[in-house]
């Protein structure tokens, strides 16, 4: 598959490593066609004798070359990118939104630009309406966003996003690709669900400090129903 | 132990009840030593012939009475009702706030009042430096914070806040009266740290809707740390 990854951060290198690790062909996206950090990822790669091929261009690029686009833009600076990205190159792109609003002018731990009545996800649907947006994987490391099964046991990620089908789509190729089985992936509903996993992040934040570690994630618990017979039969007995 | 509840909703009365079952005293407060929510849950306690005596008053009559309190007001109006209670009768109380700074003005899902670069918990040690704030039991229906066991296996709560000796007997006491074990504890670090707590209502109101049951918590998932010999060996080996 041909995927386009915006961002030359650690998170778009590691997503970009292992979807080129595992066969697919990858263009990283940045300001400049000339980005030294993404001419060293796509090296990187190459090097590695990797199944997929790795290249790097602008925004404009990577937007065009993916059937799916990965957003690992700062959050700060998602729209900006996805502006030079350019409106036709996202029409029915599939863009996995894997970004946090984080406002580090202020120094540890940041805040968020964008919260409460409002999100980045919810941002980016709306500038580009012709994209059709899933956010998802934001609430955990970027290690953790490619191999699930580094942490022990069910933990969960959450999909966010206007488009059924996208976000089924989405929930099948983080399977395929990283390993995130389908009953680990809650869908939360529509993209101003997205508030939800970005406002984790000051939490996250917190429990990386406190734990001295950012290899950690959340499982879902829930109460176990009751089998049907057990229920009859203590209310016979009650 | 006396024990203080300030406020007389759903999550005041979960605490209030479980605690007079479990034999200790304590005294409901709200706005009015009349309320009649107050006075029908200390009737319901005498008839269920709870070990403990249940009382009503108000705010201060309740923050008198207490050895440790409970902030289980809405947290729109906390900062008023501890205003109620008095400086003077929150003077060295360990002040458990497991209240919400939601918007309900907008309608559902709500938003926060107070978030970001602030929260609740900061903004009520802030008014009352002489309590021994901990913000604590938040991030989970009242259900679950006096039964912990009521859902499969471990899942986690948070504390933030200023006094460790305080957060050290809030933990002991959770422990005691509702269940909840050490390791399932999570100290989180001063009460700015309350920020990620409060902020994570927004995604528990969406998980409440995805999952149509307010039945669920968090656990925290970490890396296990892998055995120094079985590390070696490996070493040994690549």
């Amino acid at each position: 598959m041909r995927i386009g990854v915006l961002g030359t951060g650690i998170v778009g290198n590691t997503i970009g490593s292992t979807l080129v690790a595992n066969g697919h062909d990858v263009c990283m996206g940045s300001r400049s066609a000339t980005n030294p950090k993404a001419a060293a990822w796509a090296r990187a790669c190459g090097a590695a004798g990797h199944r997929g091929r790795a290249t790097h261009g602008t925004f404009a690029d990577a937007a065009a070359f993916g059937e799916v686009l990965f957003n690992c833009t700062a959050g700060a600076a998602s729209l900006d990118a996805l502006q030079a990205a350019g409106h036709e190159n996202l029409r029915d792109r599939i863009l996995i939104d894997v970004s946090n609003p984080l406002d580090f002018s202020k120094g540890m731990p940041p805040s968020l630009v964008i919260c409460n009545t409002d999100s980045l996800g919810e941002r980016i649907q709306a500038a580009f309406p012709e994209a059709r947006v899933v956010k998802t994987l934001n609430t955990i490391n970027c290690q953790v966003m490619v191999a699930p099964h580094r942490l022990p046991g069910d933990h969960v990620i959450f999909l966010s996003g206007n488009d059924p089908a996208a976000k089924q789509t989405v929930a099948r190729l983080l399977d395929e690709w990283f390993g995130w089985e389908e009953g680990n992936i809650v869908d939360l509903g529509d993209i101003t669900t997205a508030r939800g996993p970005e406002m984790m992040l000051p939490l996250w934040v917190r429990l990386m400090f406190a734990l001295g570690s950012a290899d950690f994630n959340f499982n879902l618990v829930r109460a176990e129903p009751r089998p049907r017979a057990a229920r009859e039969a203590i209310n016979a007995v009650h």
